[in-house]
């Protein structure tokens, strides 16, 4: 059966106290709505429908970037739930199959779970996901009868009885697209809000004979995100899960709780990540790694054997071959650094490719933009760059090819030359003695003159 | 009714293991003094009296810095806190009004409290601030009657009974001030310690027939700081409160726990703290920012649409204009930079202001110190300044200025000139081979030597 | 009575999931094995026994390291403890005296807790270390009548009220030479792994009428490390005892969690070390210390007054004299600096020495490497490095020098003299307005060509 996920993002987020859609802020650098998305990926959904409505245009422009894929659809105004999935249904129309909802700021619910409620459907038109709440509060509570599910009540519509069950309504729900459709067509608006209430299609299928049932996950799965509290509590969550994988997977982590990883971090066995590393989106390290204290890396590849780091900045595009060596205080941006080469101190290297086993000296730079435009540095193999060496782009620097320290390189240089760019140096005897006295009465002097 | 504060500050410290006073360790980048007068300055008061004891010197010091309106009063030898309130006396000669006793070692009573308190006075002689303990422990109890408290019994001298009341003594008092130093008069020593303990006057206060009254405040207010684990307790709760007021004013902290607040940090909504970001005092980041991890930020001002970092270090005197970009390895003291300028990487600018929209190229360093006094460097609107330029100052750079990477700039650049510092590239060929060659010799011969 | 420590340290420790063995996971920068043996150090044993199995070149090569006195012994095939202890028996042909069996991934069993077993030894031919679970749940249990050791239980052969015993096996071992392996001897295999098991002893020495007794130790002596989530959590214990032994001692740790601390670090009192700091091994710092944010030191020695970072990195070697400033984004490796010289930005200082009162302008390097080999620079007393100087050593500053900033400095500098090696400054007027419009032009002639 093709399946159809509706993500719905259109609420305000009222209590995030921001500018920005709710659904938007991010989670292990991924908006919250993305991660709604990759959940539900893991039935491999046909269509993905985003329902938005605040922020409407910076929603659709964030989808287009991590799910361009996915259709983003207009809730004109927020009428609840049962609108918001009916906002849905023009854009599902040349869809047949079944249809799930999901909520863009619920970003926890598990594939497994999903998966769950797809076999629980072969048998039920309509499969609602719950949960056991350790305290059930004022949730909607799910009234059982075996396995049928006889109906969704609303807390404040709740008998005493009722109010006693600790099976409550996560909002997530699984129908066939036209019995969905029809669903909420039936649902009405008469409540203090005057809103349309998804979970009222329950009640509905059930008046009409369909076979409703419920599916149950961790109350964890339902955590919902309401203000920056919880925005950082699901950070800690998120965060905690994936440290612990990466420990089952034989990645050392000498204080777990000090490493920030990405959604989609990678990282190999045997590799050791000390204190304080913060990892940004679409980075892999391979095994056998060392990425020391205080590294920033981002978008970026570091191979087996490397060492990174401590204060080490790898940005997108950096791609370290293996046995690299990136020491303290240097920036690596788009460039290739190839086999066993070595940036050890304070350099940027941009817009750039090393070669294998070169050399760069402390204080290097890769020129890289003249105001205007970006051009890119050539470094060939078993180079050697000395220390405060400026690279200006367009530039290229042979093999076995060596820069004196301190020289501004504007043209390219052979392999095996030596490229020398530095004014001679001149001692001028007894002057820094002269210079100090001058300093020192020029200074008393100006204080004389203040009082 | 005017009021004094006179907080107590006399202590050793004795559990610290410090040669400095206790009162002088710092929450949040202020002194625990420092704190106490903030709670009590909510009251406005007339007056500020510090009774100063171990350390006399250092804390006359440190609050002619953070309260130079405040007296500090000597109390020569510590004999309880009768003995030390009484030390306020003379200081207070002159004042008609309240008294507020404050402790300098119990930083967090709420502002809010001592407005109970002041409410409470209306129709009592003296009032007590007490607190419900969740383990009572020793701490002296409030004996009440209603709304009168009868006694603070202290734990050696209580019975069973008393034992089992959980109201205790905060040991802040409030009174009139004629009234406050007559009942000291009457406090006598007759105790082990041959002390005088300011908790007496309740009784005291009691036989004369005068009302007295205790109002409550929760526990975590009267935390006491005896040690430099407490110490670092005290610590945590602060930043934790902090963190939370922050995320509840619109902030984004990804990870509260790695983020440290001064008491002073002021941060707009809607901006972004990456995890690891240190805030020195008298910081203020307006709304919009993206401030990333590694930042260190100290005295200096943000404005709204900055990105900051990572391993940005902003020092006293740094003010950013609106979207200023300030990057990795970057160092900013003194210096205004304006709107939309960029200094993205290993610079130090010092002593400096910078037009909009210029540039500031890697490596580029303000060389401010001439090894007697500081000089200023001044830079144009839209200049671009090349990579590792060094700005020997006083020196100025005009308008759509530029500077050739790897110059050292001594003299003014005018509006729309160029300055070049540079010795022209020599290639010498082949010369890089025959050097590796040498060296390798070298070593080779001097390892045969050494064996 | 002379000691000798057994420590086993044969296993593969499967769930690490990991191609290094076991007992060299790390825990404060220290393998655990070097945990073990330095607990067991405390007895000031004669001889040091480690039995290794899985990875024995490694374990090898590292106990060479940290205790190159201790002796490596193989155990060819893992068949139980008793057989484990059996593979030293040999290296202790010729020592007399007694031997205690540690386990090399039990780092944190406490010196005091040995002795109390050595003193118990007086009295008993074999001594057993015990502790109370807080759930008992698999361990062995120790069958106690009076002083006696009765018997160890295993979990699986214990009877339901042998299994309500909470006092465990901690595998701890203390006998006489001779005795232990006699008793070891006389272990069979007969269980359902087919493994000798050490515990058995116990009962065969009652059996023989010998005296055994057990020592009680508190559970968290006995924490076994099996997988990365268990080391984290050991390194968590360690970094908590060790934090609160240093505030303990006087030290102010503003945001304790987050500073890493080594096995032998060493911070004198009224130090303050500010938060996100990280101590490799062999580190001191004196009193009166101020360790700034994001510092990373490794192998160096701060002395009194100094202040070091934010972001500074001090590498193996790194010796500051007192009242030494090192600044951010400056990494020190094998260089003395002298009694309150400064070297405050952005610098890389290597293979040198600094003489007193020198300050170390911004974005100086030491150009210690030539590509083959290291060599030094020397720089004198009260002189003055002018920012970006590169230092080609071998070189040498006299006192009271200067350099000019951007030189490139190749040849010894004499006391008094100034040192300058720059090209004279030429501003072009007009030529930066022309570069900038020459550059946009090309830039849009390039993307007209492009479409």
């Amino acid at each position: 059966m093709s399946i159809a996920l509706v993500i719905l993002a259109a609420g305000k987020g009222t209590r995030m106290n921001s500018d920005q859609p709710k659904v938007l802020h991010q989670i292990a650098n991924a908006p919250m709505l993305a991660h709604a998305m990759m959940s539900g990926a893991a039935l491999e959904p046909a269509r993905n429908v985003v329902v938005a409505g605040h922020g409407f245009d910076d929603v659709r422009k964030s989808v287009a970037e991590f799910a361009p894929e996915a259709q983003v659809v207009l809730q004109e105004s927020q009428n609840g739930t049962a609108h918001a999935v009916a906002a849905a249904q023009e854009a599902l129309a040349d869809f047949e199959g079944d249809v799930i909802v999901l909520f863009g700021d619920t970003p926890f619910v598990r594939p497994e779970t999903l998966e769950k409620m797809v076999v629980a459907r072969g048998d039920n038109a309509v499969v609602v996901l719950g949960f056991e709440a350790a305290d059930p509060g004022k949730y909607g509570r799910l009234v059982m009868r075996g396995d049928r599910l006889e109906e969704i009540i609303e807390y404040a519509d709740a008998t005493d009885e009722q109010r006693d069950i600790s099976f409550c309504n996560s909002g997530v729900i699984l129908a066939e697209k036209s019995t969905l459709f029809d669903l909420i067509d039936a649902v009405e608006a008469n409540n203090a809000q005057g809103e349309y209430y998804l979970p009222d299609i329950v009640g509905i299928a059930r008046d009409r004979g369909l076979s409703v049932t419920a599916v149950a996950c961790d109350e964890a799965e339902t955590l919902g995100v309401n203000s920056r509290a919880q925005l950082a509590e699901a950070e800690a969550t998120f965060q905690s899960r994936a440290r612990k994988d990466l420990m089952e997977m034989g990645v050392t982590l000498q204080q777990p709780e000090t490493v920030m990883l990405s959604f989609d971090t990678v990282v190999g066995r045997d590799t050791v990540i000390e204190p304080n590393v913060y990892f940004g989106p679409d980075v892999t390290v391979e095994s056998g790694v060392h990425i020391r204290a205080f590294s920033h890396l981002e978008g970026c590849h570091v191979s087996r054997g490397g060492v990174v780091g401590p204060y080490a900045r790898l940005r997108p595009g950096a791609e370290l071959a293996e046995d690299v060596r990136v020491g303290n205080f240097v920036e690596i941006k788009n460039a290739m650094i190839d086999t066993g080469a070595k940036v050890n101190h304070l350099s940027y290297v941009g817009d750039a490719s090393i070669g294998a086993a070169s050399n760069i000296g402390a204080g290097t730079i890769t020129c890289n933009y003249d105001g205007v435009m970006k051009h890119k540095t050539t470094i060939g193999a078993n180079a050697f760059i000395g220390s405060n060496t400026m690279l200006v782009a367009p530039v290229s620097i042979g093999n076995n090819a060596m820069t004196g320290s301190g020289s501004v390189v504007t043209k390219d240089v052979p392999d095996d030359a030596l490229a020398l760019a530095r004014a001679p140096q001149v001692n001028k005897l007894g002057l820094a003695h002269k210079l100090f006295e001058m300093l020192k009465l020029k200074k008393k002097n100006m204080s004389e003159k203040a009082n």
